[in-house]
């Protein structure tokens, strides 16, 4: 049937292709992978294909060894290797915030699944370093009598290198899996302890995980050019011309967000984020290597590229490295985010390594107006899933019987019924009562808490369109706030909501950055004593990436000015551990103001916010006796825009909902 | 007559003296520099002394050479030295504000008065680069056939000499003028270019300059532990430790407020600042070395300075660096003050020099519950002066025939009939109408302007005081404002009044940086599309400079946290160039709250700040419609503390006045 059906593959390649796809997030489409078999199959054929992955889904996986083996294994494996010591990040050689299941070499060996991690491992010892927001989930998932837990913030990494390898230790790392920058701070400090830093050539790990999970396989298909605003070709020469003004030859590109940007393509292979693992090679000339494996590009991918982006086989990549550094030539590399490997490669060929700011990453940023207009249509769609289920929500809360799991189950049929809907940009975080203040919390059978009647919910999410992501935190008052916790909730939710509407109406200077202005948010909480232990808000792509940079609105000091067309999220909160937690979420989009028009009289060119997001806040959490007249009129202005906006979509019931929803304070 | 009065010096040493005290700036007490001769000096040798000084400050000087001849002759002695261009800094080897006369180079070759600036020349090209602030004044000071006129900030310094000299050319710099850090960035840039930067054993400068006035002479004198509230020993053993600690051997010091205040001591060398010019080396063993003029010290200064404290003479200071660099020693340098000459020394000596900031300025920066009290003291002493001032110029003004020299002048003299007062702490700023726009506006005989009736008036002044330094700016209405423009300037002034105000009133974690609260101080601005150039606040030293870090309320990123008892100024403002400039400066002290007082139910801890300056804000100038009822209550609770604060200071009529300038509003 393959052969008939033109698709010229074998079934041992089908095969090859189904491990990929199935080491690959299950995407929203079930039928997408189909197209890395061949562009229009049979129906007959897909449903063979479709049951043959169902077939190899269900197969058995290699039983996986105890944690104690896999530790024992580990240490053999150094040893082999005459290694002392050997470190184990969570991250991959993309450094990204996604990593996939081939690459989750630090879960694979401790059981730890949260997001951020080093585990540290010598002939005798062995640690896991996180950090406060998983000091609870790591002693229920690593074995207490194996590992010493630390903080990963707290305890540096080499002071307990130091204090369990002897003068004269040699420690190992994955040069892969390491940025230059941590290379170069991490090897002085050993060296200082006369203990030598070991790039390894294979990870012993891989060599000892017996069934490691391949590559992940998705279809590489173009984003449309009505969404980009920019053709890869236009993106491609500016950035080009630019490194041609400053004498560099070429730009390694690490980032898969980058080059997807970059090249208008997107892709599956981790969750949430369309994207296409891969590495780039961007010449002054325009012209783009990108290494992936070809099998994930379609025909029409190839032909939405081109001829000057020449696809070529990850193996390759070291190679084109050495040829872009002949002559000496100078690249630039981000120290931050390049893995030593790289830049090691690029400085034995040769190479001038440039370390700047990956260059698509500010392009990348200030939205094209096709963009933005993709991001306003998303959000119009985006509020009315969510207003239809916030009205949903107001009727079942009440009664006492929801669930964390079933209400983001029941918010995710909403957005499922609307069009471009690619599925959500992050795990939703669903906080009922205590639960709200953790601020990463993520939702599982073992935690899944009943929403009291009486009590705050946090609802934080996003949706992944064809044309925009969206993220949008509200915290609801499940029925009516319990009278004796009532004033401190509504005192609290009220100063989150000043600091938001604060941020929202500020103008501010070009050139201004959101370290500058991150205060703003915060400081009706600082008046009575308060705070929270997270940034104001971060960069969201464009159909891309939830969490971009490179601005950011945060108390951590930050260079990059806010410009034109960047997108961030506007997401001061509060949380009381063990009680509730409060964040009010709008994305918001940095806007120039007219000096002849909103700005009379403005001696300097001001920019400032306009809310993409587009849902009501909670009127019962609201206290309006602290909010000024001028913070009244926002919510006011802003509900009606609300409900103006998202009205033509919704069903006469739930815009009468709204409408209440929306009543003026 | 020195023979019988016991001094032992000789009438030649008197004269070298005498040179010496010449070149320091007036003091306020004419007769302080006799302890210089003898502690205890019979009346008629005093008059004889002071005659003396007379006499000599009399004596012509040797002619100046024209500017072409003082540029021909510094050519001449480049070519001797084999070098094709030179660099004239402003500064001296201590990158203070304030440069004796005898480092006056810049003055003395180009004419150029500013407070900073570089001359570059060339066998045929020279030119001047100076900032925005004197674009005009540096065509009036320097001639145009013999100098190009450049940009401090936007023209690269380097840019001039790489298109000036030609490959392989050598450009000389003199290494105690320049700090290492500057070195370390231009070398790379002109050796880029095929240019060697060259240091200079001798300025070449200094041997074309007949008459070059020799080193400031001044009394050092003790600083009463009354005042500074902590012991040199005891500050010496805290910072010793801190060294210690880090395996550091020793602390090069070059910055003279450090070592004054490390110390203990205070001088005369340079107008404005109470301290004398000096090094010194802190061992950790918590013993100095202070390189300076032995005979600055009076007998009850060595006596202060105990043995642990080593006065050794300025020529040691380079045989001492060779010293503590020994057995490749671990010596700390601050890179952004440290003359590149010291930096080149140590590390000849095989010093392994670590780079990091002085380890004085934050501990300087935190001030002793003395030094909080005696500043307390010396803004109610300053309230009290400027009040009587300020009764003056209500009524004097209004007749329209101030000037803003005569203003000054009057000023300085009420402030004189205060007690421990030695002098202002920098000129004073007496900007009239569109002179109050120009931002470091510096009264002039040419420049002296009329307050006009119904203009606006900017003051910016402050003095030093033994006990503690002040720094106060009010804009004030000349008579009534005009009514054409009265609208438009109470607008103005009251936007800055509620930036002033709102961080005055702000809460703030521990932890928080000034440039995390700049923007609070700005945005009533902001949101008008204004803003203004400069700094929202400094730090202020304890009877030292006005103007210290590590703390600092601006725009410009800085990383050091706000911490109980620095000083700051509050001093936000508005300038419209060729017509008005608005600042409203007060300083303030960063203290902490109580979670069980002020700030019941606080969860953090937090930091507020207090002013210290008790000086009515004018009345006639704040609009009360564009404050809210927190602001008014504000402006009403500060009148009431000026008040209630100076009242006892106060003569009855000027008591009245100052009851009716700080009526509630």
């Amino acid at each position: 049937m393959l052969t008939e059906a033109g698709t010229g593959r074998t079934p041992a390649e089908v095969r090859a292709l189904l491990a990929g796809v199935l080491a690959a997030p299950e995407a929203e489409d079930a039928a997408a992978w189909l197209v890395l078999v061949g562009e229009t199959l049979p129906a007959a054929l897909a449903d063979q294909l479709q049951a043959l992955k169902a077939l190899l889904a269900a197969e058995p996986q290699p039983a996986r060894p105890g944690p104690a083996e896999r530790l024992a294994a580990l240490r053999a494996a150094l040893k082999r290797r005459d290694l002392d010591g050997f470190v184990v990040p969570r991250g991959d050689e993309h450094q990204g915030e996604y990593v996939p299941p081939r690459a989750q070499r630090l879960a694979w060996m401790t059981g730890f699944t949260g997001s951020a991690g080093n585990m540290l491992v010598t002939a005798d010892r062995a640690a896991i370093f996180v950090d406060g927001r998983y000091t609870l989930q790591v002693r229920a998932e690593v074995p207490a009598d194996l590992y010493e837990y630390r903080h990963l913030v707290e305890d540096p990494l080499t002071d307990w290198i130091v204090a369990a390898l002897p003068q004269g230790g040699r420690f190992g790392f994955d040069p892969w899996l390491h940025t230059i920058g941590w290379v170069e701070k991490t090897r002085p400090a050993l060296e200082r302890a006369g203990i030598l830093l070991v790039p390894c050539e294979d990870n012993p790990v891989d060599s000892v995980w017996q069934g490691q999970p391949p590559s992940p396989l998705t279809p590489v298909v173009p984003q449309d050019e009505a969404f980009s605003g920019e053709s890869s070709a236009d993106k491609r020469g500016r950035l080009a011309e630019e490194l041609g003004r400053k004498g560099i030859a070429a730009a390694v590109l690490t980032q898969p967000d980058s080059i997807a940007w970059l090249l208008n393509i997107r892709g599956a292979d981790v969750p949430c984020t369309p994207l296409p693992l891969s590495f780039a090679i961007l010449s002054a000339d325009a012209s783009v290597d990108l290494f992936l494996d070809g099998r994930k590009l379609a025909p029409q991918t190839h032909a939405h590229l081109g001829n000057r982006v020449r696809v070529r086989p990850v193996e390759e990549f070291g190679p084109a490295l050495d040829a872009v550094a002949r002559g000496s030539a100078r690249v630039l590399a981000d120290p931050s985010c390049t893995s030593a490997w790289i830049v090691d490669r690029l400085q034995l060929a040769g190479a001038r390594v440039e370390r700047d700011g990956d260059p698509c990453a500010l392009p990348k940023a200030c939205k094209t107006e096709a963009e933005l207009a993709g991001a306003r249509a998303a959000h119009i769609r985006d509020g009315a899933a969510i207003v239809r289920f916030l009205r949903w929500f107001s009727e079942e809360a009440p009664k006492g019987g929801l669930t964390e799991l079933a209400v983001v189950e029941r918010l995710l049929a909403f957005r499922r019924e609307n069009e471009r809907f690619c599925g959500v940009s992050f795990d939703t975080i669903a906080g009922a009562g205590p639960n709200g203040a953790i601020v990463h919390y993520r939702v599982t059978h073992d935690t899944d808490r009943r929403l009291e009647p009486g009590s705050l919910f946090l609802l934080d999410s996003g949706a992944q369109y064809l044309d925009g992501t969206t993220d949008v935190t509200r915290t609801l008052a499940v029925g009516d706030l319990a009278p004796e916790t009532a004033a401190e909730m509504r005192d609290r939710f009220t100063r989150v909501l000043k600091g938001h509407i604060a941020l929202s109406t500020a103008r501010f200077p070009r050139g201004t950055t959101g370290s500058q202005i991150d205060a703003l948010a915060r400081l009706p909480l600082w008046q009575a004593g308060l705070d929270y232990d997270h940034g104001t808000g971060h960069g969201v792509g464009s159909f891309l990436s939830v969490h971009e940079g490179p601005q950011r609105i945060s108390k951590i000091g930050n260079s990059v000015a806010l410009q034109p067309g960047m997108i961030l999220s506007n997401e001061p909160g509060y949380y009381k551990t063990g009680a509730y937690g409060i964040r009010i979420e709008n994305l918001i989009v940095v806007e120039p103001l007219e000096a002849d028009g909103e700005l009379a009289g403005a001696e300097r060119p001001m920019l400032a916010f306009r809310p993409l997001t587009l849902v009501p806040i909670d009127r019962k959490v609201i206290e309006p006796a602290l909010l000024s007249g001028a913070e009244i009129a926002w919510v006011d202005a802003y509900h009606a825009r609300v409900c103006e906006s998202l009205s033509p979509l919704l069903d006469g019931e739930t815009r009468r909902w709204l409408e209440e929803a929306t009543a003026p304070l």
